[in-house]
């Protein structure tokens, strides 16, 4: 049975998932965003960064999300950064399917990530993805514009959203020229920890 | 004991609480972004739409808002919008006081509701509303600009949302141009029913 193919994002509650500039990944606003993040166990030992860590729901959406995930799709802008800031055995453990127009050879990573680079389009990595992932989900990773082009294209199941009480004020928003003619959500699913509320979404055709 | 100063509107996934333009209000969006309000036992009673409706937490919330709220303090623009469309016997049952530079003698309705227009300014409109209030809270009622405009200032201590499952993509954005840099918030509470989810933040000046 084939997977769902899915977002899951952390978004301030005015609606940015990322500083305007690359440079200001890691500043202030984005500390603050991500901040029920770095608690977590499951986000500790992914990463390497030692044992122990919290164990509550947060964690268990980090995990779960993870593990659901058996290929992740990306755009070309948030790459660039991650080639940048991931440790060498980069976090996915899946195959990734990198949607540019930058012409290379797959590359592998040690502990099972292998990023692919798709010179044709968001149809053509999905599919990829599709048939990489089996029956496992596959996660529409970012950034932003690469999210909402499959949103906008239909080709999103659902969605997940961490609401993090911090107000950025500018910066790149998630849903930023969203065609709301033509996507219509369901809350499927919502709940809170004492940092972060996450909820999700169904997406219908109109 | 003095009350507190809040707010509480609904919200679209994509940070939106009302259309562009006023003629759009009751079109469709905005429809679907006050879905879960029209059904509910409370918004009846209030409107005087007849009796029944759905009794649950959304319901529970609509009914704790009005009864804390002591009196309210709004713009202009959600004053003129609502001189059109709210009955006579307006839904505020308590003084209402209308930043603007009109000047205006006070406008009493039937059933409570007082609205008073206040040309001096914000804080004088909020002093006037808590020496009404009593020990009551005071609701920052709207529209979006004036919300912006007492929370930049550091006049609200709270403030709920209610987030519904749609998208605008375009509109009046509640928290266009905050300043981010002045307000941090603390998630104090969270809870969805099927159609919404209530989030409820404490305001902490940085």
């Amino acid at each position: 049975m084939a997977g769902k193919v899915f977002s899951s994002v952390t978004m301030s509650l005015d609606g940015f998932i990322a500083p305007e500039s690359l440079s200001e990944l890691m500043g202030r606003q984005w500390v603050e965003l991500q901040r029920w993040v770095f608690p977590q166990r499951f986000f500790r030992e992914n990463l390497h960064l030692g044992g122990g860590g919290e164990e509550g729901r947060d964690n268990d959406v980090l995990r779960e999300t993870f593990e659901r995930t058996g290929a992740s799709v990306m755009g070309k802008r948030m790459f660039d950064a991650g080639e940048e800031m991931w440790p060498e055995d980069a976090p996915f453990h899946t195959p990734v399917f990198v949607v540019t127009h930058e012409e290379r050879e797959p590359w592998e990573r040690p502990g099972g990530t292998t990023f692919s680079f798709v010179n044709d389009g968001i149809e053509s990595a999905l599919a990829q993805a599709r048939a990489a992932a089996g029956d496992r989900d596959v996660r529409i990773a970012g950034g932003g514009a690469t999210i909402l082009e499959f949103l906008d294209a239909g080709l999103v199941d659902e969605f997940s959203i961490a609401v993090s009480p911090v107000l950025f004020g500018s910066g790149i928003r998630l849903f930023d020229g969203v065609d709301a003619g033509r996507v219509a959500l369901e809350q499927v699913h919502a709940e809170s920890s004492d940092r972060v509320t996450h909820l999700t979404y169904a997406v219908r055709a109109r």
